[in-house]
Formats: C-alpha cells, structure tokens, sequence
C-alpha cells in the first residue's frame, strides 16, 4: 500500500535501548485516547501519549460533540423521557447490525448513566433542554438533548421505546468538540499523564512470546522507542484519510468523495499497527455515510425519495446516517428528493454551508414535466405521487410507514434535489477496525488475546458495528477508550 | 473465536528439529492447490502438499466444473464466438467491483487462452458444443459452452461485447469437478510432487526476517513440522464453514442458510494463519450469493421480480449470482417471482432437487388477489403488472431494460414463488481473503511483501474481488494457484 515504510511488528531483541519508557503507552490524542489516558493515569500507571500532530484534539475536536448516551441519563430525566438500559440495547442491536457486538452493546448500555456522571464529574456541561424531534435533531443553544437517530422512525420505533439520546456539549450555544477536547486533556494532564506530540508511531515492538512491548515512533526523521510496560493502546481513529486503504477494504466508500475529518489524519495507521501484530481487523467495510438532506431544512422530510425508476424507496424520516447508507448501498447512489413549494427553500447566502447543500435539478408544473427532466420512465414519478398523495391525505404511508407527523400531500409545482452520489455530499468515516474483547484487548484472528496490545474507538470495531446514528463515535470513542485504560493499567508488567 | 488452538505464527527459533521438508509446501488440495503443485514441481522444486482430508479435491471435487476463461478460446472459436481479452477485461471490471483488482484482471484476459491450452494439454477435456442463452446457462451433453454470466444484460451488454465464457468439464455428459480434479492430481504426481493426507495445518513459522519458512501440522494428535526451503503456498479454500468468522467479516451471509461446499471445510484456516504472519486479509465481506431461481425452469426469466411493496427492482435476466447479491443487500432478502400460468411449473417429484427449489407462495386470479394474499400494499403489484405489461406487449422494459427475447406480457392466473431469505435456497461461499500480488505474494497491511508466503483461490482475494460469475472460482483458483506455484518455485532458499 505504499504508505510508510514500516513492516509486520518489531523484534524486542532488535531493540538495544528504549529513547522512553512508561507503563501504559497510548497512540492517538482524540477523545478514545484521551479517555484511555485518563483512566490508566488515575490507576497509577505511568501513562504518556504520543500525538502524530502539534497538538491533540483528534476528529472529535473538528466535531460537533454528540455523545450517544442513555438508559436514563439525568439530562434525558429532566427533559422528561423516560429511558431505561434495556430500551438502548434493544435500540442499538437493531440499529447496529447485523450481528451488532452483543457483549459491547450491552455494557455500552448499561453503563451509559455511569458514563454521563463520568463525564460530567470531569467538567463537561450538558445544557439542560430538549430540541424538540420537528425542529431539529442538532442542538440549539440552551438545549443538549436531541435525537440523534432512527428511534422514531419504522421499524425501530417498534422494536424498542423511542427516546432521545443525543448529549450535546456546548460552548456558546454551539456544539464544541474543541471544547470537550480541552476539557478531557486538562483533565489528563491533571491525573499525571504525559502528552509527546509531533510523534508519529509506526510499527509495535514484539517480544519472543508475541507480547507487544513497546512502539518504535519516529519524531522528525528520528525514531523514538517507547518502551510499554503494561500495555499499548490504539487509538489513532478510523482509515477514512487512506485511500488504498479504502480502496481494499471499503470500495464503495470511494465514490462519496467527501470524507467526515478533513483535516486530521485518520489514515489508519493503528489498524495497520494491529495487523502487523497479527491482530484481525473485523468490519472492514462498514462506514458511517450521512445523506444530511433534512440538515438545513427539516421540512424535507415531508417530500420523499425517489430513485432513478420514479420508486420510492424508504420511509424519508429515518436519521441521516441510514439515508447515506441505505442510498449508497441499495439504491447505488440514484436518488432524488421530491419537494413542492410549501417546502423548498432555496440555499442560503452562505459559502460556508456547500458543502451540505443538495443542488436543485429540476422543476416541473406537473409530476410528469418533472419526471421527463429527470429522465425517468414515463409515469412513473407520476403515480408514485399519486399514490403517495392518496395515503397522505389519509395519514397514512402503507408502503415504508413514515411516521404521521411528515405526511401531507405534495402539490404542484415540485421541485427535484439531486442526492445522487458524486453529485452531492455523502459525508463519511469509517467504522470497521481492530477485532477487541469488550475491556479492549485486541484479538489475534483465532480470538485469541494478543498480550499488551489494546484498541478502542475507530481504531476498534466497537459499538457502532455497522450502521450508525449520530453521537455513537464519540460516545464509543470515550466509554470503550475507558474501559482500555483501565483494562492496560491493570496488566502486570511484560 | 473459539476454534482450533493455534496462535499468530511461531518462531523458528523454537522448533529443535522438522519433520518433513520440501522446497514449495502447499497447504490444501483442492483446484488451487494442485495447479499451484504441478507448476512448482514441473519448475523443479520438490513439491509436497500437506491436506487435511483424507484425500483431496476441495470444493471443486463438488462443483460441476464450471471454468470461465474467454478472450477467444478454442471452444469459443469453434463455436463461432469473437472474442477477445480487451472484452473479457472490460467484463469483468464491470462485474466484479467496484474496484476490481485491475492488474489481476489484466492478467487473468490476456491469459485465458493459455490457460485453456495449458488445461487441455494436461487432459483436461472439453465438449465441443454451445448451450443456446434462452435454454440453459448450465452445460448439457456434448456441449461445454455456455453463458455462465451477466454478459447480455442490461448494463454489461453496453460495456462489453457479450460472449459465453463457461467452459465446463464434463464426464458421461455432466459437469464433473470430481473428474476434473482426478486429471489435475495424476498430473501433480506425475510431476514428481508429494501428498501426505490427513495433515491439518494449524500455524505458520517465521524467521528473525518475518520470513515464513516453514508449517505447524497435526496428523491425528501428534504434530508434524514441515519446513518450505522456498515458500509456503495456503489454499485451504475460503471461510463458508466458520460461522464465527463469518458473523465478524461477512455477517449479512448468516442469513443465507446453506453453503456451497457443505462437505468440505472451508473453515478459513489457511486466511487466519496468514492473518497471523501479519498478512492483511481484504474484501471479507465479499460473498458469492446464488438465487438460482431460473435454474431448474429457465422460463422464468419471463417473470418478474418485486419486492414487498410490490416494487420490480431489477432486470430478471441478470445472472443468478447477481440475483442473490441484489436481493440480500438491496432488498433485505424480501423479493418474490411473480410468474403466469404458461411459466409456472410444479416442482419436479425429485427430492435431490429440495435444495434448488422455490416454494409456491400464493396464487391470484387477479393481481389485486395475489397482493393480498402476500401482504403487499394495496394495487401495488397490479400496478406493476399493468406497467409491466404494457411495455412488454411493446417488446420494451423501460424502468430495468431486460432483453426482449424474455418479454411478454403475463396473463391471469398469477402465481408468486417465495425467494425471501430463510425461506428458499440462497448459495454461498466467501470471496474475500489474503491481500496477494499477481503472483500471488502475500501482503501485510502495509502492502508489503510477507517473504516466503503466497495464497490462491479463496484464500486470497482474487479475480471474483466482489461479484460473481459462475465459473470464476475454478478458473481463478487454477489460473492464480499456477501463477503462486510458478512464484513460489522461484524463489530463493530461505
């Protein structure tokens, strides 16, 4: 793949002196690392991070900082929900899948009440409001509890109790993962824990036992061997930023073209540590892809989805992370958002939001006109409407069962946004990693304990197995990035 | 993951004396194995394949011999077909992406006719005849050729000039992978190579260098250390039999309920030892899905296809293993055949075929009837049916452009065929597996060559990358196990 030069894993016996030792070594400053850090530092160990960048921050820090948490958290308490650990887990197995990591989401869930008090007996603030489900599923200013999924929407409204779980950190009435960044790095420094930037590791060092006992990193054109007396934790994010990498492992991803974290480098680096070390990486393909088209304007999902034969396809209010998966992968990327004029709004004046701007492709004074721009068969988006019209007005949607309160017949004129792929932003980052028991130990491809070495976050295949709602990466990035520290500082020494 | 006891790769520096030694060992007897054999001892390498059973064969020893090769074969010339490997080329890039190996598709069209030559002048043998597209894409006697692909559908007929590329082995005029394999192991032994039976190969062993030089085997309890002077080839197969690793690379196929290669044991074996040498295994998601709906009546490519909502999705004559990827991944396996009375037949009294049948589901004087009786929104599918008709009476299909020779219009009564998952019979085997070189060197996450260890077939990543054509497993398997051997004799002694 032709990325660095490092190769498989490094012999011990190669290794005459260390440059630094420490007993837990962390490899990555985003919020796994940080929260891997603080609970191997606040158990005694000697922990140092090395950082690839200047600084540390990670994708969380270019984030909007939704944290999925639930089971009852005092912030969904005081908005009224009633939540409970087992609505979560049901929630998430369903929306996860298939074959979401049981054992992960069931301490995911369970432990998610604990994991707000953590967090908050750190110094990261909740803002104590709901926005309500119709408005937005973003946060607004006073207000940090939003949903950030699918729970209202069919199937999953009927698989488990639909509540909001998406935990907003703010500063300034705005989400801020720069802020929690600070907030969990001062708490780091706080606990004794050391942070080495502008180091870049490549390559784990192995003893003759497969035991990983150190990383060989390499500060400028210097290597820098760090000796790990316990344990070494990944946590250098997901491949999104790796081109060959996604090339082998995750081919349809190419065609989205806009990778979520443009500006940090989650080029894989620690999964590819994992695999020298003969650790197997699960999941590989699995992505989270946001079709954001009810971002800017709610209201969209009244219209509804069309592919390029005039069909719908979906229920339009599932969460935004279904609709890029879902388009990308079943509907190859052909899809189109059927508005009328009670719902467009044509962009804002703002270069800032084109990224998230889905373009206008067509007008038409009649369902026919339009389906004719749009080159579809003819009577085809013609009777969709019709027989979409005919439900709305009714309340009903018998063929994907939006829910009620987004149905009402569209009339003309209509307006067509162009959601294929390649034409506008599939926003993405990847979600397969390192196979890990639920404490974080990485498991060779026989299941099998690779002694000393740890993954969590993206690094990791984690919670958010396969489909993904948002606030789950940092949510899992923060808990399973937890349970390594402790599971690293409680390690004897190698 | 639970499954024998081996662990990452041992170190040579713990084995005190070998057993056994060879120059080229090859793990696994099967189409891979043996072609890799006969090209190391033909090189002049003392050549030994270790297999786990007690006689070899693989899964081809139970497949019908199917072989795609093309870019004008004989066969293909005598039976008046033009093709070439520019067209084979452009086929396969089509249909096995997205993002097909490109040099390894390259290399497989230019060298498909010396690949026949090569089989051929080994004995293997070949009829010379066509099977008609409209009468079967299986062979019958006296004829090996057939379309065994997607070649005349829409889209691949516009990127490509179709041309059949089934070439299929036959005995007593049926297909016979179990002859096949007998003609290719004589040639094997012939050669002067060696097979030892009843060895199962659990770990590989590496030097200081991360040179693999040598296998860990188990013959009944006692181990059996075998040392590769030149190179280790795995082609133990892929991992259809391993229900964990399938729930962690390939989950979606869980669902699918019967395996191809129910016999044999393609429980990943050779992928995870690569795995544990450091080797990156790619594409794992990737499964050959067959829905062989047309197989046993090949009339019902008149039928039409649709899915809960009554929705059709697809043009009916693409090739049954595009069938079982489209309808598992992008229909959630929820699909039915609709088919009329002068298609329909009652499943023939042959409890042999129990496997390949597809259970009558309902039946409708009318398709307001039929819709109901399965469920389906209310004038779904007789909108579709009417819609269907009307295009088909004018020899066209718009919305999905089957070709004409399967359009007519279906008359009342109408019966439905249940070809949800779960319910009927969806075939399939593993396509991802160790990331190799052309030559079939194995790869680390790095793209890094791993001295000393090749994989073919299923246990790399070949031709079929993602996608599937019936045939491309025997014909990438003999076609990549050569080029390993080939690779593997060459090589210097470790």
């Amino acid at each position: 793949m032709d990325l660095v030069s490092a190769v498989k894993s490094r012999d011990v016996q190669t290794v005459s002196a260390w440059d630094r030792e420490a007993d837990v070594v962390v490899v990555g400053l985003g919020s796994a690392g940080v929260c891997a850090g603080i609970e191997a530092a606040s158990a005694g160990a000697s922990t140092l991070v090395l950082e690839a960048a200047w600084r540390g921050g990670g994708t969380t820090a270019e984030s909007t900082a939704q944290i999925y948490m639930g089971g009852g958290t005092p912030l969904q308490q005081a908005c009224g929900f009633d939540d409970t650990p087992d609505e979560m887990f049901k929630y998430l197995m369903a929306s996860c899948g298939p074959e979401a990591d049981e054992a992960k989401v069931r301490a995911f869930s369970d432990g998610s009440v604990e994991h707000y008090h953590w967090l908050t007996d750190r110094g990261v603030p909740f803002e104590q409001g709901f926005v309500p489900y119709e408005v937005s599923t973003m946060p607004i200013a006073g207000a940090s509890l939003s949903f950030t999924g699918s729970e209202r929407a069919y199937p999953y409204r009927e698989i488990a109790r639909p509540a909001p779980r998406g935990h907003t950190v703010q500063r300034d009435g705005v989400g801020s993962g720069e802020y929690l960044m600070q907030i969990l790095t001062e708490q780091f420094e706080r606990s004794g824990g050391e942070i080495q930037p502008n180091t870049r590791s490549e390559t784990l060092v192995v003893d003759g036992d497969g035991r990983v006992v150190g990383v060989v990193s390499k500060v400028g054109s210097d290597s820098c061997l760090v000796r790990a007396r316990r344990g070494v934790i990944l946590t250098t994010g997901g491949f999104i930023q790796n081109r060959e990498m996604l090339r082998w492992y995750a081919p349809e991803v190419l065609q989205c073209g806009r990778p979520i974290a443009a500006e940090t480098s989650d080029d894989g680096s620690g999964i590819r540590m994992g695999i020298g070390a003969g650790g197997a990486a699960v999941r590989m393909d699995s992505a989270c892809i946001v079709l954001g088209f009810a971002y800017g304007n709610r209201d969209n999902i009244r219209g509804i989805l069309v592919n390029g034969q005039g069909q719908r396809y979906v229920n339009e209010d599932v969460y935004q992370s279904n609709h890029g998966e879902i388009a990308l992968k079943r509907q190859q990327g052909d899809v189109y958002l059927i508005v009328d004029d009670s719902i467009y709004q044509p962009p804002p004046d703002d270069p800032s939001l084109a990224g998230v701007l889905y373009p206008l492709l067509g007008v038409g004074e009649t369902p026919g006109q339009l389906e004719s721009e749009l080159g579809m068969p003819s009577g085809s988006l013609q009777h969709t409407l019709e027989v979409y019209n005919e439900n709305a007005s009714k309340g009903e949607d018998p063929y994907f069962k939006k829910e009620a309160c987004w149905l009402r017949p569209l009339k003309p004129p209509y307006a067509a946004l162009d959601l294929r792929v390649g034409n506008s932003p599939y926003s993405v980052f990847t979600l397969g990693g390192l196979h890990t028991r639920v404490g974080g130990e990485v498991l060779d491809a026989e299941g099998v304990v690779i002694p000393g070495l740890y993954a969590a976050g993206r690094t990791a295949s984690g919670i958010p197995a396969q489909g993904y709602n948002s606030g789950l990466s940092i949510a899992d990035c923060t808990f399973t990035g937890r349970l390594a520290g402790v599971s690293a500082a409680a390690a004897s020494s190698g």
